[in-house]
């Protein structure tokens, strides 16, 4: 008995498929665009979002693996974005360079067209809306984001590093501008983040999004009252 | 009747009094030191612990003029905290700027006296204990503007302001550096604002501060969860 227990164990070696290889690499190549990346939009936001994406997809029966690619590669446009200061829109340059990533890797032609797809319509415009399950999951995980804890932190951090004040509420929103000292995550708040939820595709999703933003609308309504040293 | 309701009524005039002239003027002066800073401490930071202090200060009888003045007066040494990356300590630049002021404007020597120990003990160290009823809610009121909603949304528009990540839950916090990517709002919490409830002097703060303390321990543990997937 002694004996057989010191026997060295063959350690368990995972199994990886040739698939598995290959999103771990193009995972590696979409974290490369966020070397130097802000706080709010760095890395850890692609990695909570393809961690919602799962979440999600399991219960929308969505593509997994679809989803996955989609998830690593959605905001790889985001840098080409900041530095033009908006003129290039992050998810059709996102999607453009999704494309030259897969289709370098050998990702078949209708693979590439559904990730592609995922990234293009993840900002919601009129022009492009997500037509496919996996791109409502990818568009739902990236607007959860931005809301609940999560989001309120985002909105403080964007506001930081813009240099914008802690609060405006007294001013006119409508009157105020981005990238201002008014760009505050009040702002944020009031022209974008109350309205996530009504926007929201998947019916987990949007249970998700229900309990965020209760506790988001709790948190500027204590941020007003604190303010006024009433609370 | 339409004849006496048309006669114009003389406009009642706010009676100010030397002393309300004196503060008015002193606050303008305090300001005009926070003309470039940054959000996370900038003069509305002020106003908000003068509302605190003037809330905690009424139910614990405390000089109120005396008050006011320490209030708008506390901070002014932070740009020379700043200035010198911390060389300096802002509590004690701030109580030597304080008595310039007030002497310059031929406040009596016992005010000054009261006014600069509020302001050199604000900021809780060993060597100098807040001793007197104004100095205790002055500490108390600056602490509470760092906690709460009004806390969690400082505390990460700092973060946002040294480049600071959202979040750094799973990094081990003592071995993580001030104005670094890891000097984060989380950080904040774990070293400083989770501890300040425990070190308020009066009854009003403290109650303040256990509600505050509430809904700041609520976030951090849904930032957490959040940044999971888990809510």
């Amino acid at each position: 008995m002694a004996t057989r227990s010191r026997t060295p164990k063959r350690p368990l070696k995972k199994r990886t498929s040739a698939s598995d290889r290959l999103y771990e690499w193009i995972r590696r190549e979409a974290r490369s665009f966020f070397h130097d990346s802000r706080g709010s939009h760095a890395w850890d936001h692609t990695e909570r979002v393809l961690q919602l994406c799962l979440r999600i997809g399991r219960k929308e029966k969505a593509d997994l693996g679809i989803l996955k690619l989609a998830a690593v590669l959605h905001d790889i446009g985001r840098s080409e974005e900041d530095r033009t200061n908006g003129k290039v829109c992050h998810s059709e340059a996102g999607a453009a360079l999704a494309r030259t990533i897969l289709g370098a890797h050998g990702v078949p032609e209708d693979t590439i067209t559904r990730v592609a797809h995922c990234i293009e319509t993840h900002r919601f415009r009129k022009k492009t809306v997500p037509a496919t399950k996996e791109a409502k999951v990818l568009f739902d995980a990236d607007k959860l984001d931005s809301i609940g804890a999560v989001g309120i932190g985002r909105a403080f951090l964007f506001a930081g590093e813009v240099g914008a004040r802690l609060h405006n509420k007294d001013r006119d929103i409508a009157k105020t501008l981005p990238y201002t000292k008014e760009d505050t995550a009040f702002r944020e708040y009031m022209v974008k983040l109350r309205w996530v939820k009504d926007r929201i595709f998947t019916r987990e999703g949007r249970r998700i999004a229900e309990e965020r933003h209760r506790f988001m609308v709790e948190f500027f309504d204590r941020l007003d009252k604190e303010s006024d040293s009433a609370l």
